[in-house]
């Protein structure tokens, strides 16, 4: 290394090395957006010939053109050439290489790499955030099956990570389909935004052509336009750092969810055991079973953080209007958008393989954690205020603490007659149905609570808020997939004219 | 200080001592929420008395000392023992020194304070959200109106802050209409998961009473039921993540106007003047104005991006239920929505009172800003190709350069002869035309573009958005406060029976 | 709430609303940085006089009332008057107006309000960055004197939150201790930075007057001065997020330490538990104990990476000299220092106070966590190559588990025949030697390990090291306290005269 | 993609699925770490050899066949085989399959991947901070040079973005000299950390063999071991945060510097101008230079915040000991390294080409920037207290402002007069002499003032600085390179053997 050592002069940079800074892993980023490019110029030149800015042999040559390149990217072989810069001028250069600039000279008509680039990845992002709900939805799906199985299932609830109150696996599970199905809405919510068309916007102001914004944005399958020129160029990165924020939020869950795994399936809680083949074990200690899996999505949830800070960093104090700076907002979208589909595709498997070991689960909840059922006891039987009652549990369960006894119905008669002056019979019986985990859990079968009756009219409720989200996705799918293949459609009848 | 040093074996903390430490600042924080949970516990044990879980006198005498402290909190005059912990043991505590713990004492049957404190926090957040969508409002009209006021008012429309086209003040001010108007959806779609009512979810499994959850949630001006218990009660600090993200969005629109601010009032821009008012100046340089105040705006976005990642990194790795360190998202959200609620408020007097310099910005339009409308005239007066119109008018500035004049319609049909083969006459008045700021600005006027009747076009219709919103939040704050008036006239029927 | 909906044109702020904005908690925060600023400026006004800027009689009169301000705000006498803006206005009208504007009024000469807010915060860091290290340094001391008495108390080591290997008790100590040690470090690494003088760096040019920073540098017991001045302007907000960063750090290693006891402490692991008077209990369940203490720990940890972000975010893009923005760099600092010293003051008394539980330790480790010994015992036994051992007790391990022995030599012996064709003899006493956890332990004596006399070793030379410490800082603050003595007594000299 | 959509039941991922989400690019990572590990796995096992725990034999083979894959790995022909997991394992496996397990089965005796694993990530960290550091170096030595060049160059001093103070191109050059060498402290600082061999730690309590950890942390270079093997393990990712923070700092410094270029080099301000290499420009409008190059340097301060706040994440809450989160760690610390260093690269040409227009500058002087200089005149010419004189001149510039003249000596006398009721014959030259920007900057000669003279001899310390700096590294650097070839010589000396 000391031979580079402050060996001299350094020397101005040549063009290439400061392309290569410029650019840097930009040009690889934008290999995915290559054919949205080629879509959306087919849009925007159709428009150009529509309002009579371009004539229809220079548009049928240019379709051609581009459809053949479309053809090269679907194959993997459109291979991007770094000293043009960007996706946009690749695709640009190619097409009047073959055509000349005679008619490929008109492609850029009234347009700017400013409007272009937000197009093509507000067309990237659309198609993203379908494929994140689509998982999140699988997800959410799993959770729904699997509390639909154990509806019954007992399960420790914790606060303070000690030991609180039964529930079931079925209530554990509705928790996350409600969790998650809030995502959804943000995630369905921030796609409204998204699907804007930003084309037109030119440079900032946009161009001083007779453009038909609305006509292009309807070719494109967008829901409307983004109108202001200023406002859509200036608020890049504004979409992006709300779906990794609510990215964040999701692997916010899916950490909590992770985090309860990996401590429940402990050899010291013993609760849960996760499938072997999401655990890496050692050839020596069979019973070792790492949760890396899970401790991998924990770790991950650093990323999405990380990736939201970087973008709103970028952002901070940034006049309006393009800075080059914005560029490197693609990096955290596009990354943060593979982290969580990757962790996503995995979370099911994982999730429905869990065992839930109901014989350990027992054994804890045999503890004290329903004790406080007592309280509501006394209160029924003997009319005792709510404060007073939770006073009497208080001296019976030191009492019994001290003594070998499990259940003393005449000691808590006797506590309530010394404290209270009430004489009621407390049996045996009384008591242990009060404190039996199935009972206290049947007893909650108010909305929300873990009673099996609720719990399942909640997920029966849920299956249909899916079904209607996942129809709600197919339509948005199908609205972009048809305007693809309209624009298909309006290729070949050009190239066939 | 030294006699402080490793002075002797620390000591066990007292019970005080480290009260102190975990109540910490939260008690102070509490006092905010101290009347939502007075209100909060009248629909509570009115539920309770409609269920026959507690008789009309108990409910009579809990509603009388309740409605008694709730004037005391109106008049400051609450004060919060922090021995009692938290502000739900604190009116409890009153309650029943009051009226004694026959009746006082079935005030906090079943109810936790988990459950407690999400209702109260989330009914300080809907009028705390209310709050700021009516001060962002209120930005938005002040955008509106001083963008019609300069429909026609040049502006220098920057790109990497170098000057790029011409634009009009209020296609800028539009610009920043759009952008607030995204942020109002985005809390108005908050508020919607803020309004649905925790109260019932008990400490993670519900209660053993037959509570009737939608009806308290009816009482409070909910607008529904977070159903499952264990999903209310972990889901703390979700929708407090989400209103700070949104915050964080907000600051960072506003810290690119506290930018752009900054820089063109310096005095080598000169395109805008702050009113003094606004600015710090000096006895002694009675021509420096600093612009103290956006400064100050743009140093807020710090705040809040301190407080999206204080409350993300501690729902990371947090298991379900509720865990102590959820108490420490008390802190930033509501001293981010402090902030952002008194930026919200200088904003607009600022922006009223901003004079926009316009002699400055047409010299500073009379360089080459406009020059690249030389090349939609050939393209349309020389049917040449935009590629090639490009490049000739590259070659035409350059030499431009190089003489002493500003225009040479000659040198331009010459460059297009030599280059394109073609005889076009260029004049010199075709060429003022094409450069003219206010003709450039008047061509754009396609959808967003800045061209003043479209501008006019736009803020009309922002307009009509702005009095919809307005609508909308009217409704929502008297749906609140006519559910807070059934609550006293319940209060007042039952004190008089 | 809705009268004050958009109720009419809203008003040209007043100028001691918008004083409030700028000011906001600025001004609060200001008072602790009272003391310093008189100090600074007693040190600052006797430069003047020695390089003869000023006279003898204005000197002594501007001493006379400066230390009489030192007594009020001593006495928490000394109230700002937010008018003034800031402390460093205060404190020089307050001495104007008890000595007049002849002698007052040279107070301030060659000096500017940047700098002296610069010079009080380092003055104020300084001290702050020595009561941390003292506490760090009593936190250590309580991990060895833990350590120390428990340097055979067996532990289990845990990878992937699984049972991994036996360690002890003191090894864990000694972990943590050398942990803080490197936060020590940098905390006297950043000091060193912290304590240069940037006093007559002026408003960013220094000033017009041969003013001698050596002479007030040492006056003030700095280390050096920060020389350039437009650095020491600019480099606000540095010294302080290096500080915050080393807090985070620290709140991190804490934030292992809660992860751990909060774990370790559940009635599932049972391998600690806490003293009751750092946990929240139950009068109903008095098993209950939350560790509301440790979990608070845990959650601060947001505070800290928050004010982290927040500075990070102010300084990002802000170009040279004093920016208002700056300003906001106070509260997270001083907020920031606050909370990590409050959760030092508490650990060290709920570290003391654990109780480790040998007995459910020992159990734990009766399972697997030694049997990866015997690969060691048959390399050492049978000379078979690391892989090969490995191996071959895999092997062993799974018959075992499928049998109902704990132990069996002739099993393992046969394998190694079997395996790779060499006759040993396994006894059952080499294998119970092998696996016992005391053994295993006792073993691990090289450097590092966890045999009793290494770990004894290392505390003992951790002991010196932290003597050597409290050695630094005893000098650190004695060498500002005596610079203070000094102008205490330069300040009596002169009103003496 | 509606094929995807929901198709029926997920099926449960298979090991290769699942290996491929946990090594995720770690595998393209560990690359970068091949070429340590072998290093490190040769000084272990000669440490083996010398304890006796190996033979000689087995030694020689060990040695000869990972001396071969070293030099695949520096041709690039060692190709990682994904289902290897990692790179330790694909090398034992290759020594394995070139010499037996016989003996290559030995190679991994008393070690565990957890202490490998941080030692291959040491090595590569120090050699990276040394890279950096040479690098920063280097931007200090370009600032001192353009400083040296430029010691009486005028520049305009700017405090809240405002014309403030004239100060010198040298000067300002000064400040970012003395705040990148506090840079360069502190990369030193945590070299000093990171260079202590943590080989020998085991998986967390070390190896029950008599290793020799100081052998071994010798062979490689390091300067000591790091003890405490649970305090080894569970600190990754400390180090590695505390780079990223140092790196973070460094970004906003030059954030900072980039912030002033764009600004600076805007048309409006146009006190200085970019080479045109470092813009991208416009064929159309060759007076347009987009300072692109300091746009993304200002940007990517965006990835560095980012992945110091992965790294923050992935530790909070983190239990002593490994889990597999940490190995998110190295995608941060690698890729953060490599943009700063990219960015080092780039700035030294960028900053020796940037032309400092003076005209320019002297333009914006003569304003009012220099007029806080009569102040300091009349104090000394009148003896008027400073308060007063700030006052006269406040009058003073506000009427000058009112008249047509720029210098009204008459008027300063009379305003003593009636103010002071002192008689001063102030004359124009006196104020000329003032005011002269030269004059001013040349006044202010005490330490770190723009005086040329202090200037000079501060950049002619810190030269002296630099090349101790650069001594030290060279003698970091030779440490290293000596070590690894002794190792050389070792496996050469036994290959022949």
């Amino acid at each position: 290394m000391s031979d580079k050592l402050w060996g001299g002069r350094f020397i101005k940079k040549t063009k290439e090395e400061l392309e290569r800074f410029t650019a840097g892993e930009d040009i690889q980023l934008d290999q995915r957006l290559a054919i949205y490019d080629v879509i959306g110029t087919v849009a925007h030149d159709y428009m150009l010939y529509k309002i009579g800015a371009i004539n229809k042999e220079t548009l049928q040559k240019i379709l051609i053109s581009l459809w053949s390149i479309k053809h090269s990217i679907e194959n993997n072989k459109f291979q991007l050439r770094p000293e043009l810069e960007d996706i946009h001028m690749n695709i640009e250069k190619t097409v009047i290489e073959e055509i000349g600039e005679e008619c490929g000279g008109m492609m850029h008509l009234a347009r700017s790499r400013n409007d272009q680039v937000l197009l093509d990845t507000r067309m990237y992002l659309r198609d993203q955030i379908n494929e994140t709900i689509e998982l999140v939805l699988n997800l959410i799906s799993t959770f729904i099956e699997v509390g639909e199985k154990n509806l019954e299932t007992l399960m420790v609830g914790y606060t303070h990570t000690r030991q609180a109150q039964p529930t079931t696996v079925a209530h554990w599970c509705g928790a996350y389909v409600d969790s998650l199905l809030r995502i959804v809405d943000r995630l369905e919510e921030g796609y409204v935004r998204v699907n804007q068309c930003p084309l037109g916007s030119g440079a900032i102001s946009g161009v001083s052509w007779p453009i038909d914004r609305k006509l292009t944005a309807g070719l494109l399958g967008f829901d409307g336009v983004q109108e202001n020129t200023l406002d859509a160029i200036s608020s890049r990165g504004e979409a992006e750092s709300e779906i990794i924020f609510v990215l964040c939020l999701l692997m916010t869950v899916l950490s909590r969810l992770s985090e309860e795994i990996i401590w429940w399936s402990t050899r010291e809680f013993g609760v849960i055991e996760l499938d072997e083949v999401y655990t890496t074990g050692s050839s020596l200690m069979p019973q070792k079973k790492n949760p890396d899996v899970v401790e991998l999505i924990r770790g991950r949830v650093g990323r999405l953080y990380g990736q939201l800070i970087q973008v709103l960093t970028i952002l901070k104090g940034l006049p309006s209007g393009y800075n080059r700076d914005q560029q490197e907002i693609k990096g955290p979208i596009f990354y943060g958008l593979d982290t969580v589909k990757s962790v996503l595709q995995v979370m099911p498997g994982l999730l429905n393989t869990i065992k839930f070991n109901q014989e350990r689960m027992l054994l804890i909840l045999e503890g004290y954690s329903t004790v406080t059922e007592l309280v509501d006891l006394i209160i029924k039987e003997a009319q005792i205020p709510f404060r007073s009652a939770h006073r009497i549990v208080g001296m019976y369960v030191n009492q019994i603490l001290e003594s070998d006894k499990t259940i003393d119905s005449d000691l808590l008669s006797s506590l309530i007659k010394s404290e209270m002056g009430k004489e009621i019979k407390v049996t045996t019986e009384m008591i242990e149905k009060a404190i039996d985990p199935k009972e206290t859990i049947a007893r909650r079968n108010h909305i929300g609570g873990p009673a099996p009756v609720e719990v399942e009219r909640m997920l029966k409720n849920r299956k249909d808020v899916l079904n209607s989200k996942r129809n709600s996705l197919v339509k948005r799918i199908e609205k972009i997939k048809s305007a693809y293949n309209e624009i298909e459609n309006l290729v070949r009848d050009f190239s066939l004219k």
